[in-house]
C-alpha cells in the first residue's frame, strides 16, 4: 500500500479554462481523502478517474471561494449518484451554516450524514486517526482563518527476519505480530531472542503536508519537520512580496525557506496568482534556496515516500 | 443589431467531463442576459469569449444545484475582476438569503451592488423591462418552485420609406422619429400623408423562450406561442414517461407537443438525462410532432430571428 497525492487544481481565485482552483486528492493506505475543493473540483476527480465513493473525509483549509465553492455541487452528486454513507467534512466553523443553508434552499436531501468537524483553533490538533493513519491541523496565517493539513502515517511495523526466524521452529505464526511489534521472543529454554536479531527496521512512515493560504509563517516550521513532500502555497514571487503580506499569501522564495528550515523531502509549490503564464519562474526563484522543489502537474498521481 | 443564444451547458444533474450543468448566455440587443449558472459557468462564459462585465442580469430558473451552484463563484470573481457596477439577480424567494450566507462566512466583499429580484409568483409576471426588451416569467411545474423566462423585443420602428419621403423636401430628419413610430404626416397645404405610404413594416420583435425543468405543462402554452426559439428541457425519452413525470421532467415527445401547440419557430431541446450517450435520440423522437427541433450546441452563438 503506497501513497499516492493528486493535485486536482492548483490556481488562486479565478477559475479559468487551464487553470483549476484548488483541490488535492490523497490516497494514504487505501484512504481517500479530498483537500480543499474548488469550483469544479468534481469534474477534476472525473478526469483523475477517482471513484466518488471511495472520499469519506474532506478537508477544506478555509472558506474562501476558490477552496470550497465545489463542495456543494460535490455532495449533491454523492446523492445522485445513491451514497449512503456517512462523509465527514473537516473545516472552519461557519462551513456547517453554509452548507447546509445551501441544501435547505436547494432542498438537497442528502440521503446520508454529513458530519462536520469543525474547526476553530490557533493551535494544532489531531482531528483525524485510525489504525494507520493520523490528521492534524497546521494553524496558517492568511486573511480569514486557514488551517493546512498533515497527514502522517503512524510507525509502522518492524519487518520480520524470515532467514532467522526460521532457523527456531517454536516460533510459530502467531507470534509474529508480537514480533513485528518490537518485542523480544523467549524460547521454552529460557533463552531470550533479542527482537533487533528477528526483525529489521520498518519502512519509514510516510507524511504529508499541506499548506494553504497564508503569509510565510514561521510557526508551521515544527509542525512540518522532515515531512516527505511539503506543499506549499507561493501566490507570487518575491518581487511582490508586499503584496503577498498584504493579501495574506507567501513568495516562492518564502515558501522555499519553509522548506528548507523543516528539512523538508520535497517541495511542491502552488496557487499561482494569474497573472503568471510562465510558471517556471516559481521554481527558479525557490530552487536557489531549496533545490527539491517541483510545480504541480495536474491530474497526475504522484508517489509520495 | 442582432439577438446570439449561446448554450454554455445543457446537462442535467450531475457535471460531467463533456456535460456541463444548465446556463446560456443570451445577447439580444446587446443586453447582455445570462440564463441559469450551473456550476462551472463562469469557465463555460470564458470559453465562449463573454465578457463578464457585460453581465448586468442573471435570471436563475430554480434553486436546484445544476442550475445556481455556479452563482457564487461567478459572483465572487466579478469582484475580483474589479467590478463597481450593480448587479441585478432573478430567482426564486431564497436566493438571496442562500447567496449572502455564502458571502458573509467567505467574507466576499463584492464591492458592487447585487439587487435581487425574488420571486414567488405562480403566475406570470413581467420582472425586466427596458427601451427594446421585456423580460417576463413563465411559471413551470417541477419539484421547486420554479420559472422559465421570455425575453421578447418590443415592437420595433417602421422603417422609412425613402423613395417616397424623398418626393416631400419639407419631411425633416427631426420628423423621421414620428413617422417611424407610425404617425401620418401633414403637409403644409393641409394634405395628409398616409403613413402606409411613408413607411414599410417593421422587422418583426424578436423572442426566446427557456423552459428550465418542468412536467409537461400546457399552461405556458399561451405565453410562449409563436415565439421565434423555445429551448424545452427534455430530460428523458417518452418510454421513461412515468419517471418524468415522477422527477418533475418532461420527455422530448411532450417537449414537440408544446413546441407544436404553442407554434413556435424552433425548439432546442436540452437538460438530457447522463443516461443517454447518443442525443440524437432526442430528436429522433421530437421531429415525429415537431420538424424543427434542434439538439443545442455547446458554446456556439447561434442567432435567433
Amino acid at each position: 500500500m503506497s501513497t499516492y497525492l493528486t493535485i486536482l487544481g492548483y490556481n488562486s481565485a479565478i477559475p479559468t479554462v487551464n487553470a483549476s482552483p484548488t483541490a488535492q486528492f490523497l490516497d494514504m493506505e487505501e484512504r481517500a481523502f479530498l483537500i480543499d475543493c474548488g469550483e469544479g473540483t468534481q469534474v477534476q476527480l472525473r478526469k483523475a478517474k477517482v471513484r466518488f465513493s471511495k472520499i469519506n473525509h474532506i478537508f477544506i483549509s478555509h472558506l474562501h471561494g476558490d477552496h470550497c465553492f465545489g463542495l456543494p455541487g460535490l455532495i449533491a452528486s454523492f446523492r445522485l449518484l445513491g451514497r449512503d454513507t456517512a462523509l465527514n467534512v473537516y473545516g472552519p466553523k461557519g462551513i456547517k451554516e453554509m452548507m447546509e443553508t445551501i441544501f435547505r434552499l436547494t432542498e438537497t436531501h442528502k440521503g446520508f450524514e454529513v458530519i462536520y468537524h469543525e474547526l476553530k483553533s490557533k493551535s494544532s490538533e489531531k482531528i483525524y486517526e485510525d489504525s494507520r493513519i493520523e490528521v492534524f491541523t497546521i494553524p496558517l496565517d492568511h486573511r480569514i482563518y486557514c488551517n493546512g493539513y498533515l497527514f502522517r502515517e503512524k510507525p509502522k511495523e518492524r519487518h520480520l527476519n524470515m532467514k532467522e526466524i526460521s532457523k527456531y521452529p517454536e516460533i510459530q505464526t502467531c507470534d509474529y505480530h508480537h514480533i513485528k511489534s518490537g518485542r523480544d521472543f523467549e524460547l521454552s529454554d529460557g533463552y531470550v531472542l533479542k527482537n533487533s536479531i528477528l526483525t529489521t527496521d520498518p519502512t519509514d512512515p510516510i507524511s504529508y503536508a499541506f499548506c494553504s493560504d497564508t503569509r510565510y509563517w514561521e510557526e508551521v516550521i515544527p509542525l512540518i519537520e522532515n515531512v516527505d513532500v511539503l506543499y506549499h502555497e507561493s501566490t507570487f514571487l518575491h518581487d511582490l512580496k508586499e503584496m503577498a503580506d498584504h493579501t495574506g499569501h507567501t513568495t516562492a522564495l518564502e515558501a522555499a525557506r519553509i522548506a528548507r528550515k523543516a528539512n523538508v523531502g520535497k517541495l511542491i509549490l502552488g496557487h499561482f496568482s494569474n497573472r503568471y503564464s510562465d510558471l517556471s519562474v516559481f521554481t527558479d526563484e525557490a530552487r536557489e534556496v531549496f533545490p527539491n522543489t517541483f510545480l504541480p502537474k495536474a491530474l497526475e498521481a504522484v508517489k509520495i515516500g
